[in-house]
């Protein structure tokens, strides 16, 4: 007893997606990578998104209320401030705190997809945190598995 | 040379698990993922749990010694208190530091499936960790990839 | 219409790698990992790493500069002190804030392979965080899917 594989048998696609950053804060890409997602056509799957930095990290926060993004941002600065007693100091002040902060929140996240759609609750939004003070263009590849 | 493809070839499952939560704390879930785990036969795959909310988090940690647990739950209200200068108030004064707690532990977690099991550590537990006040069902997708 | 499966069809690989610890730091893995990766002959997948402690961690950081290491381990004495207010004291000091750190790094990353590469950015590296202070032998799980 066997079953012939027809061409939309488990695959994989990847995508780089770029994101310029100009400052720290959050920026919402959940739009984007829904709309990649889409175009794909799977039904269901597995998406992971990894960003290539270590200045700049992943996170999945509410995305109703502005102010939960800013008040993150400002966790984040109390916890890890520039002003530490910090070896590694020849990047700028902001750079050893970016590594705390990448160290702290995510490089990778993983998404199940379900019925053709990312299966993130109602209020969550996927952000690229940025923790360096300069304009960046920021890497995160994405890689869906699915049918 | 081709190889027929069995119906127990790679495939996925999902199903979508409720932890009802009362106040903060950390939650197990080991047994209810490993059952639904063991229900589907496989072998060999990649199991995702992905928690749909931004106010609650996963964690695995120590499952030997409960304090570990209280100890975890104590150190997260120290790093991030209720009194802190936050913007975001209007959802009472447990909301914002669930944000950050969330952020600073795990939306995502996955774990290889070896042999029929779950290849978690001698003293690892998978725990829902809320740190909202009142009561929750707190919704954890599981997805598992494999054959 | 339909496709035979040839045998480079999609599939899955496992290892455990052993990485021996000798007191709290950062012990990079990226070379081991990456050996490994390259000797499964696979174009294109998800490489997932797990590891079976929980009072040693994983995390991506910079490799160029080896003073980020040491900055990140201090942080993380700092942020959870041998000295805090903890219930968990029989298996030494060094043992509740091991646990903390854990819960603030990772327990797993998942990582896509790219042409036969993992996707690493530039400058980073894969290591494992010991947070205790005897020698051990520390195991990650490293699962390959991908074909």
């Amino acid at each position: 007893m066997y079953r012939f594989c027809y061409p939309n048998w488990m695959r994989q696609v990847k995508h780089t997606l770029s994101t310029e950053t100009n400052g720290p804060g959050l920026y919402e890409i959940t739009r984007s990578v829904n709309n990649w997602c889409q175009q794909q056509g799977m039904e269901e799957g597995l998406l992971t998104l990894f960003v290539q930095h270590t200045s700049a990290s992943l996170t999945i926060q509410e995305n109703a209320d502005p102010d939960v993004c800013l008040d993150l941002n400002d966790f984040f600065n109390r916890i890890a401030p520039r002003t530490g007693p910090y070896r590694h100091s020849a990047e700028g002040p902001d750079d050893m705190p970016a590594h705390i902060k990448t160290a702290l929140t995510q490089t990778q996240l993983t998404i199940p997809l379900l019925q053709g759609r990312l299966s993130l609750g109602t209020w969550q939004g996927i952000y690229v945190f940025e923790h360096r003070d300069h304009r960046h263009s920021r890497r995160v590849v994405m890689h869906l598995m699915g049918e």
